[in-house]
């Protein structure tokens, strides 16, 4: 289908102009002023145009524990999250659901999600969230969430002797599941891909790893997992690796251009070079770093050194929101108080570049979407300027990324398809949605966990906090 | 009028409990289960309620150059402001309806507006702002922003020798004018407070101040000001006093029970003391000290002093947004980052606490509002629990707080008087305002402020940046 935008705001070289997009074929074919209409036209007066946004980080079904995690760091967090994750493969759907619809309508085109995998349902719960994110209609990157280590193997040891109960599944069980999804569900021009993701140092052998890296290379998969979020994180890969985590990764192959890694919170300068050379990218999720306390990524050096930068929601139990234009915010101000030099500060069209062409590339899609380009996909949104929340009228940018637009976003496109229109996400009935999420769960006071309570004590101790 | 809240979701204790709240001649009557209704009912079946929440500090003028303003801290920031800040009294009007519009629409019942007065039309000014703000309900406490020293007496001199143009009014006739307008005003009951707002001592002379007190304990007006929001600030006080703000500021007599003090994020732990000590309020305003790169305001001590604290969006220059659940949520787990102990954390619950019942003790209000208890006014506001922003079902105020509610407000009354119902605000026409303020501006590009440029070298050596 062939359709033709007109008179959208859109941004060149820093300056607005009123521009007409034609999309053929699901692509741009051409972008000017007062272009001749070729098939539909679309009035995008008042709206502001960009290249959608990509959420490079999330964790679909932690949408079943938003707001009812305890204040906890990382690892006594992940330790509830994981004392109350028993999901069935409905859930997973209507998470996959829930967390698409909240990406679109604030900006976002792509979704990558670490999906948390049912044990025993591994290809299941694979197929149940490709066959949500196609019903949505959002490009759908499905990083199934892979470990071959216990949960307990995640904390340092600080030199006491810890034992650590075996995996439930073999390292070479786990590459056939994988080796079996991307064969049946990896079809990046149909708007799904299967990324080869090992959940991080923390919880993953070097076998994990170079399996992982064996089918990426073999099926030319891109590469995501979790990376030095805490400080536990940093002090583990000393006492594992005698080496800090980048290091280690770079030393077994795992570093390249098709590479994403998730926080990035605790690098040195000489991890930061490696980065940079190795082409890898940073996916900067603001809002769990906080919420979890994590710190704050050192993302001014990584953009000085030269790091492909991308923002993450990350999983909306560490968040608690899938609301992309929010990290893109946070993401942007937060560093403002790390370096006095505001020369240095991100700006809000740096911010959108990150958000869009930022995500692109750290997938392997730069020449595909993330910019207005002419022969990109058309991953397109706009934004209704006449929302009170986007006025009274000054830099349009400006207003979308320092502000808090309210339901902003007018139409969604993804791969030409048009999947939001008027605020209204159009392929699915968000109502039912509503009303199926409301009837699976029930409101609940503060829960506690058997098993953070039992690490606590460790994690206190490994961490110099007192008892 | 008398009516019945049926049904709602309360808090007790920690415990969601279903209670009916009655309300009469403005105030609550009675909280119950199950109570005989009194009057028209309202059904809160699924909507959360809470008290309303306190925007504490904003400048509801600045709306008008939100999103288009550099990414500078303060003190360059402030300058660019001013030199573009021209206002007529419709753009007043028009930009305090908006302020307070975006508040209601995210929990806030109260607002503390630092008003900048347009040169000569102070009173004007005032009056504008008390009208929209009657207009829309909202229980507003006005405190004309005042100085009397000139722009550039803000910056430390930095052992050079700086000129600065004397201000343009006189201190007593600044002092005259808000005596004026607390007469012409002041109107606790009928929903309007006139606070004394020196801007801070950065512009301020001690006469200004001591004036200021005066007038606080003649008429029992509460104090509001900037403090130490940034290093330049804080340097600047050991310039003018030899001794820090706080400590001044304790000395002339301006801190009590009913000063509040927006930022505080330079002080000493000497400092927190004297805060706690004479009870004075800190206003934190996280995302404009994150956008201005002022630092993070040491919340978690100020909690551990005891010191009272409260929420502001602050004004929509440097937020730049005026929704009150976003300053609620970053202003608790930004602090996260800054003591690993997460038994320190502010939870969900704090927060809620912080913002109804912190804000309006630091407003002298604590009697009257910030709780819901029988005998207090009726400032309250529900949630639609069935958004898809706060589902699926888990903890409501763990949704609320951390999560990101998308327009989730269902009701608010002020003062006892229903002022947004079903998500819209019933008082104003809310669509002609959105057309209002899309007329009176326009979309540009960036700019350039003169007055900026010009101080930027003596910024930039005074604060040790590289030219």
């Amino acid at each position: 289908m062939n359709y033709t935008i007109k008179n959208a705001l859109t941004t060149v070289d820093n300056r607005y102009l009123h521009q007409d997009l034609i999309i053929s074929h699901q692509q741009i074919s051409a972008i000017g002023t007062d272009l001749e209409p070729v098939g539909t036209v679309i009035d995008a007066t008042n709206k502001l145009l960009l290249p959608g946004f990509i959420n490079a980080h999330t964790h679909s079904s932690e949408m079943w524990q938003r707001g009812i995690m305890s204040m906890y760091p990382l690892e006594l967090w992940l330790a509830e999250l994981y004392d109350f994750a028993p999901l069935d493969l409905s859930q997973v759907y209507l998470s996959a659901l829930g967390t698409a619809v909240e990406t679109l309508l604030s900006g976002g085109t792509s979704v990558v999600d670490h999906l948390v995998l049912i044990p025993g349902k591994e290809l299941e719960t694979i197929a149940t969230a490709v066959r949500a994110y196609q019903e949505v209609g959002i490009r759908a990157f499905i990083a199934p969430l892979i470990q071959d280590e216990s949960i307990t193997a995640g904390i340092p040891s600080g030199n006491t002797s810890q034992n650590h109960e075996p995996y439930f599944r073999s390292t070479q069980a786990t590459l056939d599941i994988i080796e079996t999804a991307v064969q049946q569900f990896h079809n990046p021009v149909n708007g799904v891909s299967i990324l080869v993701a090992p959940t991080g140092i923390q919880l993953c052998t070097d076998a994990l790893f170079t399996g992982c890296i064996e089918l990426s290379q073999k099926y030319d998969l891109c590469r995501h997992s979790h990376l030095l979020e805490t400080k536990a994180q940093e002090k583990l890969a000393q006492e594992k690796y005698g080496c800090t985590a980048v290091e280690h990764l770079q030393r077994i192959g795992y570093l390249d251009y098709r590479t994403s890694l998730a926080h990035c919170v605790h690098l040195s300068d000489r991890d930061i070079e490696i980065l940079a050379a190795t082409k890898s990218t940073v996916v900067h999720n603001p809002l769990s770093n906080l919420r979890l306390g994590s710190g704050i990524a050192p993302i001014l050096k990584y953009r000085k050194a030269g790091v492909n930068i991308s923002f993450g929601c990350d999983g909306a139990s560490s968040n608690d929101s899938q609301d992309l234009l929010e990290a893109i915010k946070i993401g942007s101000i937060l560093h403002n108080v790390t370096d006095m030099d505001y020369r240095n500060w991100i700006t809000p069209y740096d911010a959108v570049q990150i958000a869009a062409q930022g995500g692109a590339i750290g997938l392997n899609m730069g020449n595909y979407i993330g910019t207005l380009d002419i022969g990109k996909q058309a991953d397109l949104v706009t934004y209704d300027l006449t929302n009170l929340s986007l006025l009274p009228r000054t830099d349009p940018i400006g207003l979308l990324v320092l502000g808090r637009p309210s339901l902003a976003v007018d139409s969604v496109w993804v791969n030409g398809k048009q999947v939001v229109s008027h605020g209204q996400v159009t392929t699915i009935d968000v109502d039912e949605l509503r009303q199926a999420l409301f009837n699976h769960s029930q409101w609940q006071t503060m829960r506690q966990s058997q098993t953070a309570m039992e690490l606590e004590p460790h994690y206190r101790f490994v961490m110099g906090l007192s008892n």
